[in-house]
Parts: structure tokens; C-alpha cells; sequence
């Protein structure tokens, strides 16, 4: 199969181009670098040296003999997506080209605009370079299960059925995202809806949980294939940044009560996630979502069980509860359909005491790299006060 | 009051600034000049000479003695958005400025941005500038009904009861629009109700019907008070267009089999449904959806009504089927509850045989300024094939 992948240089992206590229696939990347940006805007890193994606590219073709495509441009340039498509005829697209922090979005209006229309601008312009050029192109998109927010239901996959007044329909499943970045994968949503209806593409959004881990069976081979992990309070998620503070030695932060619960998944787990959704396409027409988690953890217990495997090792690990700098409910009802993904034959990774503690050994050989200044949350939702240095947006089109 | 009508010089924003004015209100209109801008692209005029913002606000102290501010600049500007909120200091917002037509939005896929971009990015500055500076402030904002789509179960206001699986919850009620301009007022009402709730804002969104008429108490005083009224492919509505078709002796384009029911108002009704919600305020924190029409018909239905009337005028009028350029429902259920306007005190003006006759005497006094050739639509949902003399788009920020 022919695979373009939105975002190839990403956390996710490099270690899926590996995946599909190791199973036969033909795999092209498209970045604009953004997230390379961005931590520099920020001053953040990721914990481990990441090459740059020629030299990344490069060393899997010296390891493997096998060639991943590069195509090095914005998503909102429309003739950049469509002669891209154009040109690679993709069978399948993973998009997984957007600006994904939460935090990131909610620093300031700038920077929820860019958010905003960075995602939704390079989105649109990828469904309608489809329907131009590509058709029958399967899209795999990247939503996240944010996009639901917390309902006091059970929340289904994508749509439910609803019986009211005494009629029924099947119906989106009503969306209550809990930041801008949020609410751009929302837009997105609906705008992929409506395209797969009217010039019949055909797509799958993955709403995704909260990935932890910090390697896969492809990027262990060689340092040149690590990925982009980050533990800092912008693009750093819980476990991960759990597990960097109790190597650090400073307190594992949950954010208020703790009694958060959310969808996690193992990065391998999203691997094969995709590799399923793409190996089982969506209809022409058919705009379909998966609800892709393996466990629910409230954020409290994920805390604990990281410090609980850190004293195993001799950490000296406390767990400190922060005001929680979102505005969100801290003690909720949450249960999460996901028979689709399973229907297919994912057979969940749960998380084990092994895995946090294989990623523990691994972040202390990292230790030095650590930058402590950037762990604790600097944005607040009902303030969104930037830190001043902080302003200037690296990208042009912020709005 | 102090309120402040974004896109005042619009085929709505007008009528609603003369109308609160008159009320005694302070009133301030904010435009960029968009739509004139939009006409001249598409070689579209309204159908009576509408003057310039200047010389109607002129007009208005003249005949009136009622001061009108006038704040002219882009809601794309957020520093401009900041400084006119901060000087006027409004305790509402009426926010009509947006890209207004569902055609417009989908003749390409610059024009489809365009459409998510201005508006979206607008609304989230005015969101951002509230929350600066104005928090108290009320935003009553310009929704449609066409967010929700045409469902199979009754369309409620805004939120819906959904008991599943054993649990209950009040919920967003789930969106299925038809355009990316209609996908555009979805990704506004995500994006208000996220501020409403993290920033304590108040606002009211109102999910308007198809509006009718040409005229209102104001308006008719002086010819310089008429408002923007389109009757062509792009801009003009199904009632205002059938009447002028009547008028210049052309068909009736009735677009597909005509069962396509859709709510309507008169635009009288639309002036004092935005005065009543502005009389009673949304609170602090509140997210509050009004459904905002008073019937429904299908769109045969109309265009019957409307031939019958016009042929008592003795004109000549054919009603004629074309191919329905848009994806939609042609036969489908549709009630939409409207409680909360009716609650409110809203008395709805029925559309009477005498309305359709009065309205067809204006245009036939305007007859010699229809342009035939604007009438027929040229833009299709599933090709979405612009006139290729018509590509340039006149904005800067389309992408």
C-alpha cells in the first residue's frame, strides 16, 4: 500500500513511517518542521537527541534498504497538498499534521488562532486535494477523545443512536472539547463529516487517547531512530512526564484532585491502531470513527503507579497535587466504547509495572537532558497568562 | 444600553442598528465593508441602491437625531477587535460580521477556507477581546439553523436530554450543516460555548431561520435607509429570490424536488428576536441557544405561494424543478422547537398574502435593476466548479 504520512516527523509520525515502511509498505513523510519550531519558541526539548528527518530518513534506508519518500512543506499551502498527493497517489493518508497541545493553544489569543487554523486550514486543504486528485484515497485522521470531554454518559464511538420524542436517528456523538486545540480537532470532525458526505471520500478519525512510551520495536534498533518524547508542561503528557520527574527527583505533578480519568494507550498500541484502521479501510463515503485506547487510568492513580515502580528502583518520589491550571471536572463519570479497534484484532498492551519501569531505566540513562524549568505548567485556562518572553509566534500565519 | 452591531452595514446589521437606535439605545456598528467587497467579485448588486455606511449613518442623525458610532476595520485584527471593545465599552455585541452564504463558501477550496478562516478567526477574537476587556459584556451572536442539519428526531435548542445505557445527561444537541459555511457557525458555537464556560462569558446564539422581506419600520422612512437585499445565486434567499423571478417574468427555480423544509423568518421578527434576547440577558457562564424563526415551509411550497400571488398581479409565473446543485434531504422530517423567543414574549408575523404582494410591488418598481443573469446557481456541493471568471478572490487573508 501506498502511505503518506501527514506529520512524519512527529512523536507519532516517525515511528509509524517505520512501522509501515518495515511491513512492506511504501511510505512517503510530509513536516513542515513546525514542532521543531515550536520547541524552540518554547525552549523545550525532547528528552532524546532527535536527528533531523533527512538523517533519519537516510539511516533506515542504510539499515533496512528500504526508502521513505520526503516531502518538505505546510499543509496550508493548498498547491504544496495538492501536487504532493499528486505526485505520491497515495492509496491511504495518515494525518497526523497539527499542532497538538493543549496547553500550546491556551497561552494566549495567538496562539489558540494559530491553533485553530493551522489545524483546520490544513485539513481542509488535504479533503479537497483528495477529492481533486485522490478520491479514492483512504484517509486516517488523528482526533482525540478530548473531543467528547466528559459527559455523564457512556461515550460511543462517533455517533450514537438517539431515541427522542418518539422518533430515532443516529446521530454525532455531541462534542464537549476542553481547549482550542480541542476544539480545532472538533472542527476538524465535522469538516471531514460533511466532505465524506457530499464528494463521498472515504475516512477514519481516530480518537485517540493519551500515548505513553517512549520507544517501539523499530526505533530501539538504533539511536539515529529515536522518537520525539517530551515530558515538559506543554507537549508533555501524564505518564510520560511522570516518569521524567521521578527520575529528575522532584515531585510528580497531578493537576487538582487527580480523580481525572482519561484513555491511555501504549505507543506500540497506536501503531497497530493505524496499521488496523488502514489494512481495513473505510467505504467511499464513509466517515467512521474509532475510539482508540487500551485502559482508562485516572490521572491520581497514574501518579501513583509510577512512584510505586520508582521506589522499586530507589527513587526517592513524592506525589504533590497542583491547582489544576484546566478547567475541568476532577471527578466524573468516564466510560469509553472502543469495540471497534477490538472487533478489528487489537490485542491491548496494558500498561505494566515492566513497561514504566523499562521506561524509567531509560530516561535515567537520559538524566543529564533533563531541563527542569520547563516541567511545571506555565498556562492557565481562565487566565492564559503567556510568560512575556514567550509571545512571539515562530510561524507567519497565525492569522 | 451600549451595544455594538459586528458587520452593521449588512442586510440584517442595518435594519438592527436604525431598530435598537430608535429604541434609545447606544449604538456602535462595526464593518470592514466585506459584502460590498463580496458583490463586486461576484458581480452581484443588491437589489435597491444601498449607500455608503457614511452617508446612511449621516442620514440617520439627520432624520433622527440619534448618533451612530462607526468603527471601521477587520474582526481578523484582534488589536483592532481589543481597542474598539475597550472604547466603546459595550454591555451587548450583536455579531453579525460574518461570511453569510452557504454558495459562496463552496465554490472552491479558497473560498472555502476564506469562509472558516474569517469567521471563525473573527469570533475567536471577539471571544479573546471579551475576556479582556468585557467580560460582562452579552454576546448575542448570529447562528443558523442549518447547523443542525435535517435530522430524524426533533430538533431541540441548542441541547438535548439523552438518556443512554442508564444514564442521563443534558447534552449539546448533535450538528450535521450542509456547507463549509454552515460547518463555519458550528466551529463558532463549539468555540463560544468552550469560553462561556472557562471564562464565565454570557452569550446567546441565535440559530436563525431563512430570512424574507425587504423592509422594515425603519427602512421605509427614506430610501437612504434601505437595507442590503440579494436575490441572486449566491447571496439571495429562497422567498426574496422567487419574488423576484415572479417580478422579471423568469421561472421559479425551485432546486431539486422541493421538499426541503427549512424555518422562516420575517426579518421584522429577526429585529425583535436580537432585541429580546439583548432585553434579557444570557448570565455570566451561560451558553444559551434561541432557535430563531416562526414557520416552516418546504421550499415548493414557497415558490407556489409566491406564483400564486404574482399571477393575481397578473404577471406571468412558471415554477420549474432545476437539477439541485447542493447535497441535501429533499424529503425529510422536520420540527424544530422555538420555546424560548416564543417564551420570551415573540409575537411571529405569519408570512400573509399581503406581505408577498407588498413585496412584490417593491421589486417591481425596482425592476430595471434586476441583473438575470446573477439568478441561476452556478455553484455545485459535489463539483463545486467556480466560474472561472470568477476565481479571484478580493480578501487578503483567504489562506
Amino acid at each position: 500500500m501506498r502511505i503518506l504520512i501527514l506529520g512524519g516527523d512527529g512523536y507519532l509520525g516517525w515511528p509509524t513511517a517505520m512501522y509501515l515502511s518495515q511491513r512492506g509498505h511504501e511510505v512517503g513523510l510530509l513536516d513542515n518542521g513546525s514542532k521543531r519550531k515550536w520547541e524552540a519558541e518554547l525552549g523545550v526539548e525532547p528528552l532524546l537527541p532527535v536527528r533531523s528527518l533527512d538523517e533519519r530518513v537516510r539511516a533506515w534506508k542504510e539499515r533496512t534498504g528500504r526508502q521513505l519518500d520526503v516531502f518538505i512543506g505546510d499543509l496550508r499551502e493548498f498547491d504544496f497538498v495538492h501536487d504532493t498527493l499528486e505526485s505520491f497517489n497515495p492509496d491511504a493518508i495518515v494525518h497526523y499534521g497539527e499542532q497538538p497541545s493543549a496547553p500550546y493553544s491556551m497561552m494566549d489569543v495567538d496562539h489558540a488562532v494559530f491553533s485553530q487554523v493551522n489545524n483546520v486550514v490544513g485539513n481542509l486543504h488535504v479533503l479537497w486535494a483528495l477529492k481533486d486528485v485522490a478520491p479514492h484515497c483512504h484517509l486516517v485522521k488523528l482526533g482525540t477523545l478530548g473531543e467528547y470531554g466528559t459527559p455523564n454518559i457512556d461515550i460511543e464511538e462517533g455517533y450514537i443512536e438517539i431515541e427522542h420524542k418518539g422518533r430515532k436517528d443516529r446521530l454525532p456523538f455531541p462534542k464537549q472539547p476542553g481547549s482550542f486545540y480541542h476544539l480545532s480537532k472538533v472542527h476538524d470532525s465535522h469538516n471531514i463529516a460533511f466532505a465524506c458526505r457530499i464528494w463521498k471520500l472515504a475516512a477514519t478519525d481516530l480518537n485517540q487517547g493519551v500515548v505513553y512510551g517512549i520507544e517501539t520495536d523499530e526505533s530501539k534498533v538504533d539511536s539515529r531512530f529515536e522518537t520525539s518524547f517530551h515530558y515538559d508542561g506543554v507537549f508533555g503528557t501524564a505518564l510520560n512526564r511522570f516518569c521524567v520527574q521521578a527520575v529528575a527527583g522532584i515531585p510528580l505533578t497531578v493537576y487538582g484532585k487527580g480523580g481525572q480519568k482519561r484513555g491511555f494507550l501504549n505507543i506500540r498500541d497506536t501503531l497497530r491502531c493505524v496499521e488496523l484502521a488502514l489494512t481495513n479501510a473505510a467505504k467511499p463515503g464513509e466517515f467512521r470513527v474509532f475510539n482508540q485506547y487500551t485502559e482508562v487510568f485516572s490521572i491520581g492513580e497514574l501518579a501513583e503507579m509510577t512512584a510505586e515502580q520508582a521506589r522499586k528502583l530507589g527513587l526517592t518520589v513524592k506525589v504533590e497535587h497542583l491547582p489544576n491550571p484546566r478547567v475541568e471536572m476532577e471527578e466524573h463519570h468516564y466510560h469509553v466504547v472502543n469495540d471497534n479497534l477490538l472487533g478489528l484484532g487489537l490485542k491491548p498492551r496494558k500498561l505494566s509495572d515492566e513497561l514504566i519501569d523499562s521506561m524509567l531505566k531509560k530516561i535515567s540513562a537520559a538524566r543529564d537532558r533533563i531541563k527542569m524549568e520547563t516541567i511545571l505548567p506555565h498556562v492557565k485556562w481562565n487566565s492564559a497568562a503567556p510568560l512575556p518572553e514567550r509571545r512571539v509566534l515562530t510561524s507567519t500565519s497565525g492569522r
